[in-house]
């Protein structure tokens, strides 16, 4: 079985956490690097076994990843566990590469107008460095994954629309590029499920046997649509964050990535098992709100609680 | 062209705002008869058409529907509105018909236990009652739609688990009873998707030519995702309230109904023109926070705005 298949089974849901770094982005308090490593031990022992911790950007620029090392440490403790960091350049990647991380992940954009504004690069040049990127994973001696995300791919903040040919091309020029598998993300939270529908039933077929991966935001309430839509057309590595966790820079006051918790509500309803215990999932909320008591965090099951019935019945 | 078909077109999703029945029930304070008439009355002019606008139930009990002939008169004076009141017993039933309401709602629970426990009566008893309310319906002048709500259709606050085919049973014999068309109701919010598509195919294959409706909360953050199910299976007639108004008297904290604004999106997104007008809609809430301060009105769209682009962007 090869190293992917071991990480993301393709017979099964892979569910993994992305609040340690997509949902760190905007906090206005970061936390500590101890509460970051009880929140990642105590997910684990919830059964969540996939984890983003951070990146290798600028410290200077993104502060709240100074300690992305001591995260992955902690991941790297924990049997079983997978971590992934995001890189973007090649100073990144070596220092990503060098920290052992099971899993880099870089970025593209999915129109040239926001690879321009965002990453002030063409798609191309992004390409060029994802390449770049699987060359030194290649040459690396553990050989971490490679993941490339397509950023905007469902929405564009500048362009508003997105052409699903022009992130198909995208795909397949990750893939070429030699990524392990591809990401999907709804950067802005613009779609709606029959769009993600879409787009991921033609990117699973594109992938041939390499999975893809779908990451949503909850921008406008349609992330658990969008994530049942994305598993019905085979896709089974979805992003999400405890709490809803995260923002967006490109829609003040909307919320952050899918819940994590109704995400594992959803897959269990679907009957894809996830070995993710709700109940302890839950309780993790407790660190993020301690930690960031300023973040508002989401969630229909930490507010409801799992179904009940006769035992709760009063 | 027959009444329900005028009223509830078969090629297109109507959807009905509930938040001034459903989403009153729980409520700490009760907007005044002038504020529920701006409520209809800008929502209509939002693109809004049903509106479920209270109840003839005992005034001593439910007080906030004291002015529902109010509402009702206020729906009726506005050029293809639709108004719909929920009746329990034979005296409400006379009462709804006398005020002339567009609609009369019935209710039977999907489990005898929760029958017994909340109606203090058996379900063959409420179907009795449906039948005679069906009965009184059609010797009455102006002969409004009847619908009777399968409550807990999805998951039963005593029971826990409910079989799909004592659903299906249910259905029948509220059709055979002569109603126009069933609602399947979430009411506890139990579902998921798939439940939600399998439930909602089998019901509209069993009704046939009537239409079926879904009534759904958001206690656990699939109300989007199953009315999306919904949809994908033919159901075209789906409730939800502004902002998510009201809860649940089983789920301590849970959301209410399925947030109106958002159902919008959804049934936009996937190519359903509900000729709502998102940001009129929205602007409504105003009035929800002004009368009921205390109330937390939920909603990705309300949050977020409309995806943007090119006219947005920075």
């Amino acid at each position: 079985m090869s190293r992917i298949e071991t990480i993301y089974p393709a017979d099964r849901v892979s569910l993994r956490e992305v609040g340690l770094r997509d949902g760190l982005q905007l906090v206005k308090k970061f936390p500590s690097t101890d509460a970051k490593q009880r929140w990642v031990r105590e997910e684990y022992a919830a059964g969540v076994r996939h984890f983003e911790v951070g990146s290798f950007l600028p410290a200077k620029t993104f502060p709240q990843f100074v300690d992305v090392r001591d995260v992955i440490g902690t991941v790297a403790s924990l049997r079983g566990a997978h971590g992934i960091a995001l890189a973007l350049n090649e100073r990144g990647v070596n220092e990503a590469l060098a920290s052992g991380v099971g899993e880099i992940a870089s970025v593209v954009s999915a129109t040239e107008e926001h690879s321009q504004a965002n990453a002030h690069r063409s798609r191309d040049s992004a390409i060029a460095n994802i390449k770049r990127l699987c060359e030194l994973r290649d040459a690396s001696a553990h050989k971490p994954l490679v993941n490339a995300a397509i950023s905007m791919a469902l929405g564009c903040s500048i362009t508003g629309a997105v052409d699903p040919k022009e992130v198909l091309r995208l795909v397949d020029k990750c893939l070429e590029a030699g990524v392990d598998f591809v990401a999907i993300a709804d950067t802005v939270g613009y779609a709606g499920p029959k769009q993600v529908g879409e787009l991921s039933r033609a990117a699973v077929r594109l992938a041939g046997s390499k999975p893809i991966c779908i990451h949503l935001h909850d921008t406008r309430g349609m992330g658990i649509a969008n994530a049942a839509a994305a598993l019905d057309e085979g896709v089974r590595i979805l992003d999400g964050s405890l709490g809803g966790l995260g923002g967006c820079p490109f829609a003040p006051g909307a919320t952050g990535n899918v819940v994590f918790e109704d995400l594992v509500f959803l897959c269990e309803s679907k009957g894809f098992a996830t070995g993710i215990d709700l109940d302890r999932l839950i309780a993790v909320r407790k660190i993020l709100r301690e930690e960031m008591p300023d973040e508002q965090l989401y969630g229909g099951l930490a507010r409801a609680g799992l179904p009940g019935g006769r035992a709760k019945a009063a």
